[in-house]
């Protein structure tokens, strides 16, 4: 296996997690495979393309085994850009506001964006025939994870209408190429719009089911507590299971404690709306909040980021700078912190601020 | 004509405005058509109903009109429960902020929730026929409305997608009984999950088309600028044309000004995702922000709004309540009025406060 690309800032090497700098995961619309962001939470598993099969099974009216010669030849294949972005995005933030221990101390950098080419979930589920009573399709991977003496691979599911929905994939090429072992060959799950955990990687079976999945991922982790929640008390069914991406707008260019003179300056960062929404504006300030300009957006694609860029003016001294993003339905991001804290660092989206000093 | 119910707080009686007191606005979730708020831009129009005819044109295949025996006669009888909100719905409290001159100083009461019966808009559609490049339903009431000099029906549009989805109705009947004149007798279309706005009243023409309707409340108005535009120097193409209602939770009960003794009390009220989104959490604060408490929440339906209530403890004194919600997406609510001030005072979602004092 090749080794990590030395851009990527490793947050952990065993799972392997990482991130690229934001300068440079802000260059490319479509993010280079090699600096595509890294979350894992085992070891990655060798898994032989040859003897390979994807079980589909449950509530289907016929369970089959496909191994990737057949799916390639079963169904159309499809391609759809779509941007990845892990629920601890923005984690260390919230670390700041109170700690958040055993957790990854990703900053704005557990996103990315692919295009990734397969074929249609939908596709295959039709073939074995969604049976009555299927409300949720819950995947499992090749990967051996260990949380409390347990040893399991990674899980999730998401709803029935979402794994029918013709935008969700089985992925076997990342950005024209094949899926690197880090990212899930030689098959993974693509569920554009909603958090990376349900896009499951390496995967090797899909079952069909009245429930959502009782993986330790879908049942236990990834899911939004109350701030007010303790690790110690809460009960899991307290939490509400993440899905859809919620709105977010991060500054990426200039970086945290840049130096720079007064004058003009040029802003760039990504936004996306998630659950297949857009952002409709971002607006930028140079001076904490007091002022804002609204930035240039790209249109972006249906299931990605938007990129934005806004000239700005700093006067000398220290200055910080903030992104907020609207979307279409003129929904936009809390001021705080301590708002969106909560003791698992999920789906931080309070307004991204980065401190720049003068020059 | 009867009478206005005298229980509603009446903003503009030419043309007639006004909502219910929030307190008797929370006490159903089906708003008594009474009680239900009104947002007449002119005079209410004097229908006749045996003359009536909807006229459907522009890219159809077919132009058509309709009587209402008709439309009652051809197509199959739908009920969609479906809260309406005005995009100025808490546009006093922005008014505090800054200056918003010639626009309703709704407080809170600017929403209700209805059954509507009548036949779903796609049906309607498809026997007309939709024809290539139709990408826009756009509506005209009967209603004649003068602005800047101009006299002309208030219209609106909505994208095709959202005219031909089964949610999107022509209603003729409103909690099971005929449409009241003030809410468009004897035809009205309902958008559920857009604002108000786009839920023509009185509606005479609907026409598919290539673009967005060039109505005023469409093309002008009805737009979301940024907090630093100015309505001297606004272009109408920089506000964003709103379609689904951002998210949102009010306080209803107690009301500001409450005088409350020391010790438990039960804070209720509303909570609306828009777009066929959903709430999946709200918190209530009795200290301002600084401490939450989780609110037991009513599932509602896919359309509607959702009760929500709290108990929460009360010291001596004067004290600030606080509501804010969070969807499934974990999108949750801007704290700051500035934030989501504009010139127009539309959409604030901004935590709602209410001020009790102490007894």
């Amino acid at each position: 296996m090749k080794a990590v690309d030395n851009r990527l800032r490793v947050h952990s090497a065993e799972p392997l997690v990482g991130g690229p700098p934001l300068p440079e995961l802000r260059q490319d619309h479509i993010t280079p495979a090699d600096l595509f962001f890294i979350r894992n939470h085992g070891p990655i598993p060798e898994v032989d393309a040859a003897s390979f099969r994807l079980e589909v099974d449950g509530l289907v009216r016929k369970q089959m085994q496909f191994s990737l010669t057949e799916l390639r030849a079963s169904f159309p294949r499809i391609s759809v850009t779509a941007t990845l972005q892990c629920a601890g995005n923005r984690r260390d933030e919230l670390m700041k506001v109170a700690p958040i221990p055993g957790e990854v101390p990703w900053n704005a950098d557990g996103i990315s964006n692919a295009s990734w080419s397969g074929v249609c979930l939908r596709d295959v589920l039709e073939v074995a025939g969604v049976a009555p009573g299927a409300k949720h399709a819950a995947f499992i991977g090749f990967d051996r994870v260990t949380r409390h003496g347990e040893t399991f691979g990674f899980g999730g599911s998401i709803p029935i209408e979402k794994a029918m929905s013709p935008e969700t994939l089985l992925v076997d090429e990342m950005n024209g190429a094949p899926l690197p072992p880090a990212h899930g060959f030689p098959l993974r799950v693509v569920v554009p719009g909603y958090i990376g955990a349900r896009s499951v990687k390496w995967v090797r079976s899909i079952r069909l089911q009245a429930e959502p999945s009782d993986n330790y991922f879908q049942s236990k982790v990834y899911r939004l507590f109350p701030p007010h929640a303790t690790a110690e008390t809460a009960r899991p069914e307290d939490g509400l299971p993440l899905a859809e991406n919620s709105l977010n707008s991060v500054i990426c260019d200039p970086e945290a404690n840049a130096e720079l003179p007064a004058g003009a300056v040029t802003v760039r960062g990504y936004a996306i709306a998630g659950g297949g929404r857009r952002v409709a504006r971002v607006d930028v300030s140079a001076d904490g909040g007091r002022t804002w300009t609204t930035a240039s957006l790209e249109p972006g694609e249906p299931w990605t980021w938007q990129f934005w860029e806004a000239r700005l003016t700093l006067g000398r001294g220290p200055a910080e700078l903030v992104a907020r993003a609207f979307d279409t339905a003129a929904n936009s991001q809390p001021e705080q912190l301590a708002s969106v804290w909560n003791f698992k660092g999920y789906m931080n989206n309070a307004l991204h601020r980065v401190a720049v000093t003068g020059r």
